[in-house]
């Protein structure tokens, strides 16, 4: 397999984008900065989406649809939406094209161009906040709870697939509340689904803090958000949830009739993750032979390849392939089942493997005698027989195991790189040399902040929500700090 | 309930539109063509989109996502589509916004002008077909099987909500095979999965047919589709499924090497609905009292609505309620119960009668005494009480018989407007003042296509698959004609 990846130690980032691209997840399309999601990469994606979506209906959303297109006007609305964030997107400024009278092919009409310039969506607080105005006029509208899933834009001058491209696939929370109370509990309830989503379903373990305020999302008063530590000791932003107080109700004017008979604004909350998941999922567990799939959000948990030399010993094999098939199914298994002819079963091994499809089920000849079938776990890579007798539940159990197992391994590791340092140089001898998260005492100000940043290239990831009180000196100006937060590079 | 919507006899149009928005299905958005779908309006596109995705993922497909943009030059690559197709778009010009150095706000930044312009995908054959160049060599990557859920924008002009809007939502399916006969045999594959689909979901019953020459999308050798019949009399196209011969593959040089070590072009098709199906659903089965819906579509298929006076009253139907909700729960069926105190139940009635939930049950405290329930259904208005004993199996019955009488109904209405005429005359009458699905023979000229359409606004929905055979004399010109075609003003 050497030869199929680079290898992690010797470039990790060529690593990530030869496994993105060699396990049939995702690739650079004609269009710079947007993708194509690759059948199997979207399967994965399905999985995320489909169990967070049960969640989030769980707790009451329900999901709705708003447009792509967002007048330009309405961005400027929200002055530190504008400031902070919407700058670099792609503008729609005509509506037809028209034959090249000069020659072959089209060219934009110049007669139809549009009075106000049409945004694409980077994110669809502003949208949402002028429809939320005809929605909401009385308490008895409130809460109002709802999420979309859709495709956003943001132009990026430098992208890497799935953790940075102008075009992606997310899920926009946004809800609107009574009291700033619930708002609040509102943004902590939906940190707690993705960080339960995260480390459930994607055996991603994850730290859970606010932002401080130069990390803030533009236009919120807080910004609550799951980070995860990946395998080279760089910080992923997983999820955020914002509380975003009255910002946008002010902004577009969004009041309600309250039970006493007074008109007041309403609070706000928007919370969101997207297909940069999938980078989260990749580089917490893959290795050099490929990706490493915890069996919740694998496509298929397990496949089987049969092993055989002349036809009639395949009819023997494949019989019994189905029949295993049949009965992992019946247990809740999903099963491929490759029989096809054109490929050798070495090349389908590497194939799964590169997949990271979590149990491989080989078929021969002789375990037929044997009554057994070779076994191979994706994430140890060891190979045993087991019985045909039982196969299901050890399987069942094997995938278990295999769930469990990614998450401790990722735990472990993520606690390994964590870890507290207390002066200027243990912190950048720790940030250049051993990455990780390093919490490090700070005086509170984006000042310091960002000559930290800038000297550095460290950020503050988060400030824990459990972070015990804690008397020091800020690492960079020695000023007294009440905690510790979490500093990382990151991506 | 009659001032609530408009009178459906009075004004179709209007009634549809009032219908829509009061039964929170969508409305008309800021941007100038595109809807909000609503959160009631989307779960039930949540509902036909599942069920869809199903069947497309058991007849071998799989989902992938592509780009959103598409480079200008792309859609000049295959020329009937460009001719007939891609000119009503979205263009991207531009990726960045600055603040107005001359005031408040932002405008587009000049400097931020893109080489190559983008077009807002309005289909995706060209983006698709460029990537597929890359994914297919051999007969082994044969067929590609493959389907986008995703937002397409074609600006129109005159809008109407889910009939005709800028953006929609729709899939997309994209698949390559290895000779002619395969192609043709997948695309009249999806044809029949969504004639399925429309009848036993929707309940709405169809037509399949191929397009004459002039209705063809642009680009495809043969356009089956699938076209109901509205309660106005009027046609809607609910779904295509094109054969596209090797024109894609021509204009993208796709090729595969053969078994037998040649090397041909791809045979393609393309196939697709979009959310104009609710618009379908909608005008089949609806009434003045709003939406009537299949029960297989119903975000939930009954709502309990408790009656009461006093607060002990209330207990104790509430309790009775919840036992029915768990019971009905228990046998599949979904339920909403509205307890809520800030509505009246005469509200409520005609709300859900407006959502078209195909079953309701009232409980108060009479009812309790007589160990029974009231229900309502909603296809036929009638009430009629049922003893609690075997209720969930009376209501299970009875959402059976609510989905197939209104299939039947739907049936009888299109049976009964659809209807054979043999001269000028008598088409010109039929499709002036009496609608409907009007068979009549054609001489198989756009010339005279043309010129009825003209004369009309008919147009010919299909050519049937089964029409027979059949000697006639085009309405028109006299010429000798084979077998009728289906004429209609259509959506």
């Amino acid at each position: 397999m050497a030869d199929i990846l680079t290898s992690k130690d010797k470039d990790y980032a060529q690593w990530y984008n030869d496994l993105v691209i060699k396990a049939d997840l995702a690739e650079n399309s004609a269009v710079r900065g947007s993708m194509v999601i690759k059948p199997y990469g979207f399967a994965i994606w399905e999985k995320m989406r489909d169990d967070l979506d049960r969640r989030f209906k769980e707790t009451g959303h329900l999901n709705a649809y708003f447009p792509l297109f967002i007048p330009k006007s309405f961005l400027s609305k929200e002055a530190a939406h504008v400031e902070g964030f919407a700058k670099e997107c792609a503008v729609v400024t005509h509506y037809r094209l028209k034959n090249d009278p000069n020659g072959k092919g089209v060219i934009v009409d110049p007669d139809a161009k549009l009075e106000e310039e049409l945004i694409v969506r980077p994110t669809s607080e502003t949208i949402i906040w002028d429809t939320y105005r005809k929605w909401i006029q009385s308490y008895r509208d409130l809460p109002l709870l709802i999420n979309q899933w859709a495709n956003v834009v943001r132009w990026e001058m430098r992208t890497r697939l799935f953790l940075r491209t102008s075009e992606f696939l997310w899920q926009e929370g946004h809800t609107a509340h009574a009291t700033k109370e619930e708002a609040i509990a509102e943004a902590e309830q939906m940190l707690e689904v993705y960080a339960d989503f995260l480390e459930s379903i994607l055996a991603v373990p994850v730290l859970k803090g606010v932002k401080s305020e130069s990390e803030r999302f533009a236009g919120a008063v807080e910004t609550y958000c799951v980070e995860a530590l990946m395998q080279d000791g760089k910080a992923l932003q997983a999820g955020t949830s914002h509380f975003l107080g009255q910002n946008f109700a002010k902004a577009f004017d969004v009041k309600f009739a309250t039970k006493e008979g007074t008109n007041e604004y309403v609070w706000a909350t928007s919370w969101g993750v997207s297909t940069r998941l999938m980078g989260a999922l990749i580089m917490s567990h893959s290795d050099n032979n490929g990706l490493v799939l915890p069996p919740k959000v694998a496509p298929y948990q397990v496949v089987i390849i049969p092993i055989y030399r002349k036809d009639e010993e395949f009819d023997r094999v494949d019989a019994a392939a189905k029949e295993i098939m049949a009965d992992l199914r019946k247990a809740g298994i999903s099963v491929h089942y490759d029989n096809r002819d054109t490929y050798k079963p070495g090349w389908k091994f590497n194939q799964y493997e590169l997949k990271g499809v979590p149990v491989r089920l080989a078929i021969g000849p002789r375990d037929l005698e044997n009554k057994q079938v070779e076994m191979a776990r994706r994430d140890t890579l060891q190979k045993s027989p087991v019985p045909m007798e039982g196969l299901a539940e050890h399987i069942s159990s094997t995938l278990e195991d295999i769930q469990n197992s990614l998450l401790e391994r990722a735990k472990k590791r993520t606690s390994d790189a964590t870890y507290e340092v207390n002066t200027w140089e243990e912190f950048t001898d720790a940030i250049a040399n051993r990455g990780g998260f390093v919490k490090a005492h700070w005086d509170g100000t984006p000042e310091t902040e960002k000559i930290i940043k800038d000297k550095t290239k460290a950020t503050i990831r988060c400030i824990e929500l459990d972070a015990p009180e804690e008397q020091g000196t800020c690492i960079l100006t020695g000023k007294p700090s009440n905690r510790r937060v979490v500093f990382a590079k990151a991506y």
